[in-house]
């Protein structure tokens, strides 16, 4: 860490800076310029503020030289993590592309069902479903809850396809983690941090979104509340973030994908239907996230779109995403890697 | 609402939203335009949904007429809400503006009775203090948490201020509401549905925080959550957006100040101290919040800021804080309101 | 176009607004619902201003139902535009995957030939290079000039490359228009209105890049300037845009890919070296823009970024620049287009 | 300057850092920490580029210390600087808080002399009001040029108002310098490097206006533009940045004010009108905008909103406009400043 003094400090101010640092334990090193003196902070500093430095008299800020992350860090685990479902049927990180597909929201038994097979038919490994919305609006369905979580348990049974489904709220942590094999938090709970530490204490996998104006590094960070609470199966996800711009419902981030692979060892998902809001867009933008180095998607399908409870919008066919899946192979193995079953079919 | 179809909209189409509406109860005005054809609902449109519409074919987008929120709006209620404290000796949303101050987080009990004389003397109302702290490190202090609380209600005793505290978790309603007078829900937990409603179910005030990228029309629908639960006793604050902007810590909006005072009739709350994040802006911010409008002010104040456990950066020391409060006073006069005692004691 | 009335709006108000209207020579559609009267508009409003009415007594606001840009809709033009150069060789808009490359500034003679050739032999096929370079510091390197505007010239004949290169002010226009076979607005320029209606009135080939926070709709209007102006050989170019996150240096949108393809025929070129403002991202988001369906990418080569003169963080080397011409090779395949003579060779 | 190398950099990288950099005449300071090295720059920096250490094998960032602006800020000149105007009646950067007033767009003489005088009889010192309109559609009516000139010199004369008007071209430069009093540069040239040199050789003010994604410290070096070609005549003008809130036109940044006073010697100017883009903002921001130490307002004020030529929605009546600066004149002196004449009147 460079603690950065102001033009105008006094000597007392940098004596204290540097006596403040040791009594933490760590070396200081002051450089005197023309017009600023710099301190350098150097050795274990996991758990040096810099916001005790920042406070100080004399101190115009500080600037962090390492990643604040550990646990989700690269440097801390230089190989990929792989997250493992349906006793390692299911590997995602590592050369096969997953995608989990399905309805924003589960609306009845039949149709899940149907979805599941449909979807499983196209090539999808895991079925996606929304049990508890998140919503806007109070006045807006809120989801089936458990009844939800039963028609995702019927369709895995009928189908084999691992499940994945959002937990809102800390207390329906066990039963969701109950029905589910992939517990998702999603951007609005990126920082409830109850809600971290709660799904860091099961053992299921986590997929972790990104919040609407959450950071890469602070993505990684709330990825570091479910390591550091001892559940390392963590994934996460970039769903788009919230900037000026309005003809795409949020700004699908796909930059994210290579800044993660390269800081952190965890698997990326990529989420185009929330990402851009538009099932037009979503193909186009769905390729681009393989080529970007995504290690799954996560996809809005059903089989009348223009019916659907919840997100129609970005919702796509099941016609269309089996044309999809067609597509994405093709760019799986431009990058070396492929899609489920499909791609031995090809073979 | 306005349905505004593509220009290669059918006829069918047309007719199948012109349907579809009907059967939700609102009537429809089709307006064939040159290119475009448009379809406006008119009725009670509270629970139709645009996304239903948005996904049908040959739709490209609605357009909402009126604001989505009801029990925070305006219209629904044009007097002023007044939160009453104390038994009514602190009324937040009336001519008088209420300042509360003290330390970010609670450090100990001492220093917290210590504190709320100090701002007490300077003329604050109310006592603010962390006991429950939400870090983006797992590594950094969380907070005395229940501790916390009991200091809190000491430094109650101690000078008959009332106290503000956050509360992170669901399960920590009923204990913080048993010490604190003003329940805060933090910006990370603006959109944290299953807490809103919870807290929508005490009987206790409420001051939400504005998300980080939360907009001031989601700050209201949040808002909607907690009053549709049965709390009307309900402030939102402004804190401080983020934007590409790195030469405050936020971005804060008094912008919205304004627009909320037309828009709805909770009162607002400015938050400069976070809303900046530097101690040396905050007192411009501070009487500009109080110009723009602002019926409550929150700031940090600390006897030794550079001591403080968190955000001593942003945090004024109790000297300054006297300071401010002089000023403001004068600013207060300009805009025909006062600020507590000392307002009394100049005159 | 939408006129929204305020819940208060008087009669006289609503009947103003239709008055006003119908004297511009469009029809009125008023439509009165519980709450809120709105009037709908039709008929030919290019040159109808929503101002006039957003000003009005009475008026909440306005609502846009077709997008404000004709010459550059893909409604007015639904064949896809191509831009030809050199005789037709090389022509950007069609089947082909256009890569632009060579160094960010202009140096010498002797460096620019010898990158023209090292991109030309991985498959580029035109050269870029910048002679007039816009700097956020006054005391930064401001170009070459004329003599960069020679150097290119040279390289061109050395190499058979066609140019690009940036224009920045209205009388530097012909003597670039000279030199170059593409003319480049840059980012900070997008809407230096004089500027667009200059290179409007030449006949060379343009290429305009998105501001830094300028919106897709705002970027193809920029473009409805240069076309107005009887230049129609237009191509937009996606660098980035700004937004809250600082992990890349700018927020590199590729939605915008898809989202122009649907609503515009004009080329669209990509440009990640500026887009992530890091080298190590360059490949994978090349990779990304060519499967979201980009025209055309634009990248930063230098034979020793180590010492470019300017953004070298973003440059790659000779020899990455192959490699990744050699991957995207296979994704421009993927989606059944290809990418100059290498596809010949490795066919 | 920090270097920061990269975790695996190796001893020669860091040598070769240590290397360039005193080639370049600076000193050097590596600090070997448990996992990286730095390496502080210590001099003469202003023509040291980061670009180039950034660029540089091994090199994982550099941050900078010092500010990169030097003729603009508190630094090199700790003074205020005050620009004069109207043989030193009108000084801004005083105590006197300056108001600048007029329509959003120059329509015809009458009107033009007719509003002078009402905006100088509510106490405005400056008329301002656009020959030149930059916008976003090439359809839009663009100003009345020249005339717009000869006009707004006719109010000057009828009323003695100095005149603020913008200049958005090179070549129109020394015609607007001949009639205005100040020069005014857009929010969409705040980069327009070209026209800044330009403005920079008159010997006339210039206000330069913040772009809509400029940054403080952007737009402090955009200032330098101006002052290092010889002008030292030179304010600045917050007029709204764009961020994700719709409920503004702009996100209007009042935290620019401190930030600029602390930093910079330079005036800052607050422009309500188009920082809100709504006339029934406009009062509560004026208000806090004087409340957080702006120097001037710029303000649009019309006799007749509904009509104006351009921007009416955010445009004040004169009636309203003469409301405003009554209350405006009980802020001033809250914080011990005044405006115009009417402070000695109302002593």
């Amino acid at each position: 860490m460079i603690v950065v003094m102001k033009p105008n400090a006094t000597p007392e101010e940098i004596k204290e800076v540097i006596r403040r640092a040791e009594a933490m334990g760590v070396q200081t090193h002051p450089i005197y310029g023309q017009q600023r003196t710099v301190v350098a902070l150097v050795g274990d500093l996991t758990r040096v503020s810099r916001e005790v430095f920042n406070a100080m008299d004399g101190v115009r800020e500080t600037v962090r030289i390492q990643e604040p992350y550990k646990l989700s860090s690269r440097t801390a685990r230089p190989e990929n993590t792989v997250v493992e479902l349906a006793g390692g049927r299911v590997r995602i990180g590592g050369p096969e592309i997953v995608v989990m597909a399905g309805p924003c929201s589960v609306e009845d038994r039949q149709q899940t069902i149907e979805v599941a097979h449909a979807v499983k038919e196209a090539g999808a490994k895991i079925l996606r479903g929304g049990a508890f919305k998140p919503r806007t609006s109070p006045y807006s369905f809120q989801g089936l809850g458990l009844k939800g979580l039963e028609y995702l348990a019927d369709a895995r049974e009928a189908t084999g396809l691992p499940v994945i489904t959002e937990v809102m709220t800390v207390d329906a942590v066990p039963m969701v983690a109950e029905y589910a094999d992939i517990l998702q938090i999603g951007a609005r709970n990126m920082q409830n941090y109850g809600l971290l530490q709660a799904v860091g204490k099961v053992q299921r996998p986590v997929m972790l979104k990104r919040g609407m104006s959450g950071t890469i590094e602070e993505l990684l960070m709330c990825a570091e509340y479910i390591i550091s609470n001892g559940n390392t199966q963590v994934m996460v996800c970039e769903r788009g973030i919230r900037t000026y711009e309005t003809a795409t419902r949020n700004t699908f981030d796909l930059n994210a994908v290579p800044v993660i692979k390269q800081n952190s060892h965890l698997p990326v998902v990529a989420d185009p239907s929330h990402g851009t809001g538009y099932r037009e867009y979503v193909p186009a933008m769905s390729r681009a996230a393989i080529a970007a180095g995504a290690d799954a998607l996560i996809l809005e399908v059903h089989p009348d779109p223009d019916n659907a409870a919840s997100d129609g919008r970005q919702t796509l066919s099941v016609e269309a995403f089996g044309e999809l899946m067609t597509s994405l192979n093709r760019i799986a193995e431009a990058v070396d890697r492929y899609i489920g079953d499909r791609v031995l079919q090809l073979a």
